[in-house]
Parts: structure tokens; C-alpha cells; sequence
């Protein structure tokens, strides 16, 4: 009996780092230059360059990468990495801002992986491994199922209590509007100033054009942009620029 | 003797994983809103959040990030984030780039951290966690003793190769142009168009102010801005923007 149980423990001590060599974690690559490199250090290099704004246009997750990005886009480390992000939006307006508080303190929030979070519909598609489908997306976008994101939630909130006016512009359609605000309201989100979509005009220029083209009327309007807090580039970059800006991770799609 | 193998490989078997508990990697932090995180997921966001440019302005890296922070930049990570970012400026230049060859067509570097390495410095001065001494940095910057990025060397022998025009924009004080123009030749940077260093009117404004004075002036003199490479969004921001700005990861140091 007492052998069986050594007999056990050490086929268990030696099988499973046996098993982890099969992992794709240590599967090894070479680079162009002979560097020899893990799977698990190209998709992070990919990843990183994605966030960098060094890669660009993506129409899709590369296939080699996609268990990889889901295990990102679903773990504890996405999340700290967003709610550092978020964290630092409040530092900047408790250090660097000097609030008026006449109602023309405004902040600009995207919806789309910045508010609710898309991922439960990326999970079922390949984590953005498949090209998008506009229609099954916007599909799962009307059953308003979308969770919050709970820091973007609590930065929000927070916002909402300093006096600063909350402006969301979506890349949405003007179509998806009411079941938008349905799902925002149902997670938490409400008391904004202005949500703007899309209608089928601006949908003849791209995202970062369109969103540009609201923040100039926000400012014409009289609005201090002190920040945005988006995921991709489209929305932040642009004339006229914000204060600050603020950027979410999101390797699943690139919005142009 | 076969029952001493065993005990041994029993005992062995069970204290790896033991030590391993020990690690930084896996002492576990709590979040404000009560997410258990380790010490690599905070250390982790934090850097991702440089990189994202949500976290300026940082003076040193956070002290309980040293050792994280050193990992990465003497790792295979940190080459292949690298080596990615300066593939895509290749791809950027095979792909958009409609060049005119007439000896106008020009390409922009940073120098320290871009195409030398100030990392056997830094690995010497905590890794950033001590705050900068610029008098003993430039004595060794004197020393001429930097390495180069071997990737950047890589993406600058191409670019020359494809006539295009390299101009080499630093902050590094003109006091130092002897001894970087010894260490760049010394490493295999040569045929250059121009090196621009910081003369001592140009400390008292910002680096980014600097550098966009440089290329309004590079732009004057008839140049087509393609591309920047450069480690500190300094570098890359500011009007006139350059076409398109690629950014080597830098968790070292910010300089503004």
C-alpha cells in the first residue's frame, strides 16, 4: 500500500511537467534572425505591437494566436490591465484638471470594450480569429446582453459624482439605439449628457473621422474635453484632440 | 539503493513546486475593488499602461517592479517586442509608401534605447528604479560602450539600402557628439544624412517641443518625414506629425 502511494505521487511529479513540454507555451519558433522563440512570445509580441499602434488594420487575429488572445482576453491580467487604465483617468483629473463645474466639464467614453464588454460574443467567435460579421455582431448587440465593465463602470460613476458631463459616442448605428441604451441602463450606466450614434451618413467616413467630427460640435457646443477613455485609436485620435487620452487594451478587432 | 532514487526523486518532485510558491510571480495582491491579483499582473499593467501612454511622466519605476522590469528588458520578450516593431516599419515601407528616391525620401531614428542600448547602464542603476543621475549617465554615454539594437541596425542597413535618407534626431547633448558618433560607428551605424543633437538652447524647452522644431525644420529643408522610430512618445508626437511613427517598448524611463 505505501508503495502504491509513492508509486503515485511519483508518476504525478513526473508526468505532469511532462505534459507542460506539449504545451504551446514552450513550443519553439525561429525568427528571421535565429532567435529562438516560445508561440507564447510571438502572440504577445503581436499583442503588444497591436497596443503600441505598431500594427495596424487587422482584419483578424492571426489563427496562431487566437487561443492565446482569448486566454488574455478572459484572464485576470486583462483586467488589471484595463482597471490600471481607468485608475489612471482619475488620477489625471484629480492632478491635472482644474474642473470648472459650470456643465461644461466633459468626458467622452466609447461603448463598445470600453463600457460593455463584447467579449462573450468574441468567445463564440474565435476570439476575433473570425472576420467579422456585421450582422450576427449587431445581432447579438440588439439582445443586450452585454456585461459592464466593472472599473469603466466604477470610473463612470465616479465621474458622475465630481459634476463632469458624460458624452458616449458610438461606433453603433443609429438602428441599435434603443436596445443600446436598454443594455447600459441594465448594467448600470445611466444619468449621461449625450450618447451619439452613428447614422447612415457618417457611415461613409471612417470611425476616427466621424468620432472627430462629434468632438468638434461637443467643443463647439462649449464643452471642455478634459478626457476620453476608448479602445482603439479611432476614437481618441483626431483634430480636435482631447486633453488626454486614455486607451483600453483590445487585441480582438481594429476599428479604422 | 533503488529506494534511495526514489526518495530522492520524491523529494525533489515536491520541492520544486514548494520553491516555486515562493515566487513573486504568484504572492498574491488585492485589488480596491477585492480582485486577487499577483505581483507579475500588477507589475505587468503597469507596464503595459506605459507602453499605452495612460501612465506619464513617471520619475522611477515602482520600487516592488525592479525585478519584473529588469526580467523584461534582458529578455527574449523584450527582443521579439522589438524586433516585431521594426518588421512592421518594413511592411509599412514595402506596403504604403510610394518612395520617390530623389534623396528626399527620409526615415527619422531616436538614438539611446532606439538604435543603442542604455540597458547594461540601467542594469546598473536598478532598471529605472533609481532615480535618473544625469551626470553619471553621460559619463557613460562617454564611454561609448553601447550596444546596438540589433534589429534597429537590421531595419536601418535596409532602409539605407532602399536610398532612403537617415536622419538621427536625440536628445543626447552636443557635448556627446564625439563620443555617440565613435559608439554608433563602432557597432555598425554608419552613412547617415544627418545627426541632430540638443544644444543648450534647446534644454531649456520640452523633448517633444525639440524634436517637432527638428522635423519642422527637416520638413522646411524639402524632406518627406516616412517614418520615425523611437522608444518615448517625445519623439514621436507633435506637429508636424510624421506619416507614420512606429514605438520600440521603453519601460525604463520617460522622458517628456
Amino acid at each position: 500500500m505505501e508503495k502504491t502511494v509513492w508509486w503515485c505521487l511519483v508518476l504525478t511529479c513526473l508526468l505532469v511537467p511532462l505534459a507542460g513540454a506539449a504545451d504551446w507555451n514552450i513550443l519553439k519558433l525561429q525568427t528571421h534572425d535565429g532567435l529562438k522563440i516560445s508561440l507564447k512570445n510571438y502572440c504577445e509580441s503581436w499583442r503588444m505591437n497591436v497596443e503600441l499602434h505598431n500594427i495596424r488594420e487587422f482584419q483578424v487575429v492571426p489563427e496562431e494566436c487566437i487561443e492565446y488572445i482569448g486566454k488574455y482576453v478572459t484572464s485576470t491580467q486583462y483586467k488589471v490591465d484595463s482597471q490600471r487604465a481607468t485608475e489612471e483617468c482619475l488620477v489625471y483629473l484629480s492632478t491635472s484638471c482644474n474642473l470648472k463645474k459650470d456643465g461644461f466639464d466633459a468626458w467622452i467614453f466609447d461603448i463598445d470594450d470600453t463600457l460593455l464588454s463584447t467579449v462573450p460574443y468574441y468567445k463564440d467567435n474565435l476570439y476575433g480569429g473570425r472576420k467579422l460579421n456585421v450582422t450576427s455582431l449587431e445581432e447579438w448587440m440588439k439582445s443586450g446582453k452585454a456585461p459592464a465593465l466593472d472599473h469603466s463602470l466604477k470610473l463612470y460613476d465616479e465621474l458622475k459624482s465630481r459634476g463632469v458631463q458624460i458624452l458616449l459616442v458610438t461606433s453603433r448605428k443609429e438602428h441599435l439605439r434603443s436596445a443600446t441604451i436598454d443594455n447600459l441602463v441594465k448594467v448600470g450606466y445611466y444619468g449621461w449628457t449625450k450618447i451619439i450614434f452613428r447614422d447612415p451618413a457618417n457611415e461613409l467616413v471612417s470611425v476616427e473621422k466621424y468620432k472627430s467630427d462629434v468632438r468638434k460640435k461637443i467643443v463647439n457646443d462649449g464643452y471642455r474635453i478634459w478626457g476620453i477613455l476608448g479602445d482603439q485609436y479611432s476614437s481618441i485620435q483626431g483634430i480636435p484632440n482631447p486633453k488626454r487620452a486614455f486607451k483600453l487594451p483590445n487585441p480582438m478587432y481594429y476599428v479604422a
